[in-house]
């Protein structure tokens, strides 16, 4: 028969203007006072800050700015983002950003309301009380608005951890297309490239369900005009939009199948070479179909017909332009990181098994790197 | 743009034996005391009310059961099952039934938690804190399971009256198709009728979004190989599945948008002419789509498509078929349910606006009154 689990405990709100229209009123139901969790720069000149700031001085709620996350959140920023929560008594946050500013406030949220020394915090499932959160996405790519995951740089691995649990839902998503008007278009690309993989590993992913496995072929076929025209440099709104539900939709379906050996493989690549997560993702996912195709080829068609490509050469010519001139990493770094890879259950989450050879050959053949068995 | 609105903050569970390998994990989260609230019988029969004690044996919890729920339950059954979670100091609430033990155990749920005079019941807005609750639907119709509605009779206004807020919504839904093996061929035909009429009334709701009105064509496509033999006298599990499947749809999409006029207008029959709901809503749908093609001819042809007819006169024939000799109304009645349904917002929750001699014409072509102006 075919089976379904769904667990989506997120307010999904999306449409031009909701800060304004829907906010008001789910703000108004968090409390007094807001921690806004954002980075630096990109909130304040998308126009996302000055909309929420709108909506919470409208309300006469009161709110404090900690704009300080950066790419790859580390263990200091959130457990600094706690402090400040606590130190204002915040009653909520409201995350606003890509997939750091968002994982970072989960962190946050969880961090403020208990007491978890820094060496247990990937060790331990999270649980419990947390603040809410309402997220607000300012690019096309994360899903993070509505996932339970909370992606960190983590030091003592020298990789990026995920923190997973129930309790790091946001309570809502409002989502725009309007705040990505002004996204570069690299960050454009690369973010595309994030939500493709999302969906794509969720499709093949071994704990997809029927619905979750529809709804990932949906959602690579509303990217599929867009896909490789994704260095364009002029967007409509329209466009915008439909970027940002294809996103949402990758979201949806990692929240139910989590992502699968091409993210794992992704964060040392961010870690030690800092590259950007998305483009991390894209720049392995090619090789890393090919290996798939090779054992289940149905589950690739259907992923080419949803695509409207015949093959996964298409697909990677495509992929190629998009990403330029790609970065190198050593052979001996591919080894490295496929033997920490295989430690990770993730290397065995696909409908397919990896073996740390088949690894270090998607690394090898996203690479171009000679791989020479002893 | 396309908008947006999607809130479905239940764990969804379907599939084969989901009872005994799931509702351990899910029971244990909830506390150590369990009240079953079922009806009088079918839960005994199609075997869900046996899986669910063996969990809980197998789990060492205690439950006491409330098998008292009648069908359209009344207040005085949801205060007499809530007297008794307090009494017994129950932890959570396992539902076990079509939609009257469901819709009875969420008003339970919160009355077991919240002081609530009978006199407040149907008149303020529920909120804070109610006992979990667990779902098994043992009919494919209601979709209660995955929806904030709680069905109740209301002796003061003589009809039935929903409550209607997030905190009603179930934890967890655990769906089976195995419980519904024995299920009388009546109660699957006006279940699935029920079904029908959420996934039509919300694909026509003015709360529709692009999301909700998607899922419901869905429910309606999936439906259609079934819909002219419900009357069918033998089901393979795979069909039982595959109406539960719908029946789970049309939930997921009444949580969203609320049902229309057709549920508001069944609700009458039901109280003063003791008429199944699910009947109820079937008796009245054909005249309703009839009245809203005529402003909005676009959204009927979604259905007619979705359901491979090409009018609404070949639905007319299989749903007489179904339904077989039909129930009378007085022309007076016709008037009185009109002049009280004209009363309510639901009335104007469809595409289409409704007059109450609109209304009252539904009423009078559906059991073909002869209906005279003055």
């Amino acid at each position: 028969m075919e089976s379904i689990q769904f667990y989506l405990p997120v307010r999904i709100v999306f449409g031009r203007d909701c800060v304004l229209q829907q906010a008001p009123g789910l703000f108004r139901e968090q409390g007094q006072k807001a921690l806004i969790v954002t980075g630096r720069f990109s909130a304040k000149k998308n126009g996302a800050l000055d909309d929420v700031e709108q909506v919470l001085k409208q309300n006469q709620q009161t709110y404090v700015l900690f704009d300080q996350v950066e790419s790859n959140p580390s263990m200091d920023c959130v457990y600094e983002g706690a402090a400040l929560a606590r130190q204002v008594q915040a009653d909520f946050i409201i995350a606003i950003g890509g997939g750091s500013p968002m994982d970072a406030a989960k962190a946050i949220a969880l961090l403020a309301c208990q007491d978890i020394p820094k060496a247990q915090l990937f060790t331990q499932q999270p649980r419990g009380k947390t603040l809410p959160l309402i997220c607000i996405p300012t690019t096309a790519g994360t899903g993070s608005e509505v996932t339970q995951y909370s992606v960190l740089t983590n030091d003592a691995q020298k990789t990026k951890t995920s923190l997973a649990a129930p309790c790091l839902f946001p309570q809502a998503a409002l989502l725009d297309g309007k705040y990505m008007m002004r996204l570069p278009r690299t960050a454009t690309i690369h973010t595309a490239l994030d939500a493709f993989s999302h969906l794509v590993e969720s499709a093949l992913s071994k704990s997809a369900s029927v619905w979750s496995k529809k709804l990932a072929l949906k959602g690579i076929k509303m990217l599929q005009p867009y896909l490789s025209r994704l260095d364009a440099s002029e967007w409509s709104l329209e466009d915008r939009d439909a970027l940002l539900q294809t996103s949402l939709l990758g979201g949806v379906v990692i929240a139910q199948t989590s992502t699968t050996a091409v993210h794992l493989m992704g964060y040392p690549l961010t870690y030690f070479h800092h590259i950007d997560h998305g483009r991390a993702n894209a720049l392995l996912l090619c090789a890393y179909l090919e290996k798939v195709e090779k054992h289940e080829p149905a589950s690739i068609q259907e992923i080419l017909d949803a695509l409207q490509l015949e093959n996964l050469s298409q697909l990677n010519s495509i992929m190629d332009r998009l990403l330029g001139p790609k970065e190198t990493i050593s052979l001996e770094e591919a080894k490295q990181f496929a033997s920490a890879a295989i430690q990770s259950p993730k290397s065995q989450s696909g409908i397919i098994s990896l073996t740390q050879e088949d690894i270090e050959n998607i690394y090898c053949r996203s690479f171009h790197l000679a791989f020479q068995r002893p």
